[in-house]
């Protein structure tokens, strides 16, 4: 009898940890807070981090791989146009939009990213390509718009990121740029693109599948005005994006030079390897600590190997979501909620 | 007396720490060995670092800084026609040449990149640009190219970085992956351009000024053959390049995506810094385990605070020099030399 109880235990505790998931996504670090939005506004939100939920979720459900349900979360998002990713993307200063994604698994250390893309429907899915289908890492512009052709994701037209929106925003922020020479100091630009409700709209994903496999993503349409041809943190695996089944699973948002200066995802995962942190007290170091000592603000999510999850950021608020395998989840938007 | 003599050494170690400096520069890992090239062609590498040593050692001797040290030896390299990087690229599976650099700073944890840059005379002199005068880090392609135009760097025609010898390396893998339809295995394109010399030609410097404080910098044509639009570790701040005055600089040459997975120079100045290793144990564990383990090879040039030199590859040679304020020198192009 103690032997059956000992072995329908271990069955259990096997059985527990092989069933286990967890899908953790974010939408994006910004100043907002409470009633800053109207309550239809906020309403969207929080349905748009539910619908990647829901899709993510139900890959790692049936069994579908981290990478899966990471590609599968982050789809939802840039297809959202309230989310500064894919459609709805932020404009650069010569107004158009340019998208940057990378992705990144746990168990291989495989990895693929493409950057200052225009035409690819989905950046998440040409990252992915260039993952699996190409000997790259990183592809830029027209020739990683190419190779996403080749394999198989949807192409269109510049036009079909295009928000009205954001096409305004650029446009007031060029208005002000001309009525104030003292105002165009780029930096300043950069940072207060005010009449974003999250000024750092970067969408990302981390999942922990069944098989006990991690992966990260992030998709983005960077930082509004910001200049032809600037690449953020979000497609540089180690800055905004990083996966390793020893520690964790990051995806960062937030003024991207900071998160490539700090290798902030990588930082974030090597004082787990090396210094023994737990994975919030490493992203604590990093993000309320690093970031804002080098001048920086943004936020990160993070999973560990053993389905723990964080997030900080030190703006005002952060869209983030997760959903684990019993049944807790949660949409959020503000500090403390 | 006693205490004039205290005072006497304070000012020689003061002095003698304040006056240290050092450089230390590659021109690429590669399969050469002893008598594998003629002895005309070894002079005329060895004589090619020679030069870049003497440029950027030139600057720290008058007190110029690392970051104008390692501009100042990276542009003689990339001047060059026999290295990879600037003038004698090599050519992309288009048949054209595509540039990427970067640079960082130890004291400011600043850094600056382009990439895929195909009109910019000398990459690295763009990369200082984008960290000195624009809020970014990174910037790829036209956009790069437009910003450095208007920083004052010199814009060549594309034309100017062709050489005979890289574009008959191209043209006959060409051939030969018409030739043999199961070479077409990009991997294997990518990983034995058997008519290189060096097959990884990035080059790269660290350095360590009078004031103490730290840079890196690397500049490469990537990789014979390499897929449009694609980007390697080299401007990549944490893959090629990284450099941070707590720890060391970093500079890497090889198979890019290995060392953008492993996210290198910054997973050997983590060890420094959360595992309290020596540069040399950390640069040995990264290069000599980590890398092979995950089926990369290549090298790295490593400087730490105190002015330590380190050199690594799992390749059969690697091009390295290096000098330092106390007179010491070498020029080195093999295992074991």
């Amino acid at each position: 009898m103690k032997y059956l109880l000992l072995f329908l235990m271990l069955c259990c505790s096997v059985n527990g940890n092989a069933q286990k998931y967890v899908l953790l996504i974010h939408g994006g670090a910004g100043s907002l807070t409470p009633g800053m939005v109207s309550p239809e506004r906020e309403k969207a939100y929080r349905k748009g981090l539910q619908n990647a939920l829901d899709a993510g979720g139900k890959v790692l459900k049936a069994g579908g791989t981290a990478t899966d349900a990471v590609v599968a979360a982050i789809k939802v998002l840039e297809d959202d146009s309230l989310f500064n990713a894919g459609k709805g993307a932020v404009f650069t200063s010569e107004v158009k939009n340019e998208l940057d994604a990378s992705i990144m698994e746990g168990h291989t250390l495989k990895a693929g990213a493409v950057a200052s893309v225009t035409t690819i429907k989905n950046p998440i899915t040409a990252a992915r390509a260039v993952m699996d289908k190409s000997p790259h890492v990183m592809m830029v512009r027209a020739g990683a718009e190419q190779f996403a052709k080749e394999k198989g994701c949807t192409i269109v037209d510049p036009s079909y990121f295009r928000t009205e929106e954001q096409y305004n925003s650029i446009m007031n922020i060029k208005a002000d740029e001309k009525k104030d020479k003292e105002l165009q100091n780029k930096k300043a630009y950069l940072r207060q693109p005010e009449n974003r409700d999250f000024k750092y709209g970067t969408v990302g994903a981390v999942a922990l599948d069944k098989y006990g496999n991690l992966a990260a993503g992030t998709s983005t349409g960077g930082m509004t005005n910001k200049s032809f041809g600037r690449v953020g943190d979000s497609p540089i695996i180690g800055a905004g994006t990083y996966a390793n089944n020893k520690t964790c699973a990051i995806s960062c948002t937030g003024w991207g030079e900071y998160f490539i200066r700090l290798v902030m995802a990588k930082s974030i995962s090597d004082r787990m390897e090396l210094a023994h942190m737990s994975l919030d007290k490493a992203a604590e170091e990093m993000m309320m600590h690093r970031l804002p000592e080098l001048g920086g603000d943004g936020g990160m999510i993070g999973l560990d190997k053993d389905g723990n999850i964080v997030d900080y950021f030190n703006t005002p608020g952060m869209m983030r979501a997760y959903i684990k395998s019993n049944g807790e989840t949660a949409v959020k938007m503000f500090k403390g909620e």
